[in-house]
């Protein structure tokens, strides 16, 4: 007997005949003798209406009443799940954040957990009875109710299987797994069957979307292991575990890749010490996450010109605060550039191995892509190119690195 | 300085606009000077939603779970209630029940408020914050989401009104007041400037849609001074107070009517002691109300008929019991019917002024309308008629009462 958590994404609760499909998914495995608990996002779309009834409402924005309005969605999907389990004779109950408690931070809107309380759970987990748990929410210091953030059922999913010591957390959503790279793009891509946490992480921070980030790393140092899986088709999914439970290693798991993004150039800032941190430093004060940055070499010896990338839904916010702060830095100008895309590999083979990125720079130079920004880390290689490449560096990256399906 | 609790219906927060318009009213009511708390129905059409969401998800009903579900619909236009008031620069915070907490007994989806913990709110409403209460909501001994039924928010407006001590309850809807009887109907119908809370409570259970009967009551028995309004005019209501509080008394205040009734003749049963109870011990078992009843004048000495009315909506179930006990009842057939009206005067003055009932039954003949049913209380005279009378009856009781509108 195994003790599970599932969590099932908004599309895979997005109407009544998907939540019945979704709660027969959860009878399968307590018919298998198993403990399960449910964790449940909102009906796809909800979320989306909330926020933007808030938006609609208000121009300021009070993050506690926010809270008390996107929380409801998933609120009413933990309901009609329990009820829907019922429906199919499985004693079963659902659980509010507050409810739980699932304690957090009073950070609201992206709270942080700090405390799930799962004694009662556990001791009707054991009767038999299967816990159906409204995702993305909890309570604060205060008794108000808190969100996680984006993405905040899966972090709610890995922090309760964390609570609950479960053998598995089950990711329910609209694609079968976590694949080599995007199928809609690279017809060749393979599903994995296993990835670790490290390059899950990399991938969903890269832009692959099928996890959110915090989710992962709190997977990663919980040691949770997670499963990615549609709830539509009957299949295995993709695991995310140690390294060490992974027997076939690659150089390259993946490609990643990220239309976010938009490059700045400050063009003639002088070329001295401090002149780095008076272009970040305000653009850090304005929480404005800057991700790749290149400085190029000075060719007069007394300017130079700094290249830098940040999300594109902070590329206006971005040169407000550069132009604001034209004086104390000094430059001639500056060229935004929103056409472009990061494109990543990653593997936690490159560790051991040398060679990956002088492969991927090759590949780019043999189909005339021209590489913009280049940014490393231990288990990947990130570059910056034209957007109107993105698939064919992707396809050609993917033949390169040998992940093309095999037959 | 004032305390007043303002209630506004699911048409008044409708949509965005009308829940800021809302706002402005409760913030002119604070500029004023007075101490508000605000009780808030969800959007228009959200818990029909809801409810027909958790019908569609199981033939069960866990009325727990389902408390849940439609409890969200309150706790949405909570937060967009103190998001508007905050956007005109008044400080709010929404509360839910299980904040406050506003406390219930365990009858899920009807539950009756046990006690309501005011301490925290007034002493804030003292600091100069505005409450806004999801209404309809509560919880239960056993930390559980309730509601309180159909009319829910008017409950949790007049009690929490009692709790505080209010000087006035507003109950915002989409009408502006209570009329002498349907001003759809009949043209003439004036808008009552007071009614006593006896008077209000015999509109209401006889079909008079403003204002749920249990509100009501709670109110009466408090002594809440009730005023019912539009949200969408400005102007007064129609306030619902002690008869002492009522200067021009008139003999009858309103005629209310009800198409939701049904009437069944039970043909030829014996016509001895036990008879009444044989037919309507089953139906009490089976929950179902049995509002006016008349037992015929036997013509043989041997058998009689009974005629009975109860809700339209459970006529199906009532023939059904009957059908079950026609060997232990003895009857020759059920005559159902459907096509019927109640049609009530009501006024506190008939207490002391014959001679109502007598004025009701021969302005009915002189139209030639036959009288299928009567039943009376201290201060109503109810008829049960053919529904195509309905509005022909209305237009000459309201005449044939001085109720016509003046001038």
């Amino acid at each position: 007997m195994a003790r599970i958590v599932q969590k099932f994404g908004g599309t895979s609760v997005a109407d009544i005949e998907r939540i019945k499909n979704a709660a027969r998914r959860v009878k399968r495995e307590a018919d298998a003798g198993n403990e399960v608990v449910v964790v449940v996002s909102a009906m796809a779309g909800t979320t989306n209406q909330l926020v933007d009834w808030t938006r609609q409402i208000s121009r300021l924005h009070d993050a506690r009443e926010y809270d008390v309005v996107v929380a409801s969605g998933e609120q009413v999907t933990a309901g009609l799940m329990a009820l829907a389990l019922q429906d199919l004779g499985v004693d079963a109950r659902s659980w509010l954040g507050w409810q739980i408690p699932l304690k957090t931070d009073e950070v609201h809107g992206k709270a942080r957990i700090e405390a799930i309380e799962t004694a009662e759970i556990e001791r009707r987990c054991k009767d038999g009875q299967i816990a159906v748990v409204a995702g993305f929410q909890g309570i604060g210091p205060r008794n108000r109710v808190t969100t996680l953030g984006r993405g905040g059922s899966d972090t709610s999913a890995v922090a309760l299987a964390a609570a609950l010591k479960a053998d598995r957390c089950d990711i329910f959503t609209d694609v079968d797994g976590v694949y080599t790279t995007d199928p809609r793009i690279v017809a060749k891509a393979r599903k994995l069957g296993r990835i670790t946490y490290e390059e899950m992480l990399e991938m969903a921070s890269q832009g692959a979307r099928v996890l959110e980030p915090r989710s992962v790393a709190m997977a990663m140092n919980h040691r949770v292991r997670l499963q990615v899986l549609s709830s539509f088709v009957d299949a295995p999914g993709t695991l995310v575990v140690d390294e060490d439970e992974i027997v076939e290693k690659r150089v390259v798991s993946g490609i990643a890749y990220s239309r976010q993004e938009a490059k700045i150039t400050v063009a003639r800032v002088a070329d001295r010490p401090g002149v780095a941190a008076a272009i970040f430093g305000p653009l850090a004060d304005s929480a404005i996450n800057v991700d790749m940055i290149v400085q190029n070499v000075s060719e007069d010896g007394q300017t130079t010109d700094l290249t830098f990338t940040v999300a594109r839904a902070d590329l206006d916010r971005t040169l407000a605060v550069l132009e604001g702060q034209r004086a104390a830095i000094g430059f001639t100008a500056l060229k935004p550039d929103s056409n472009v895309v990061k494109i990543s590999v990653i593997g936690v083979g490159m560790r051991s191995h040398a060679g990956v990125a002088k492969q991927m720079f090759q590949t780019l130079a043999d189909r005339g892509i021209n590489i913009q920004v280049i940014s490393t880390s231990e288990i990947k290689v990130s570059v910056l190119i034209a957007a109107e490449y993105t698939e064919l560096a992707l396809r050609a990256l993917h033949t390169a690195y040998g992940l093309d399906e095999v037959g």
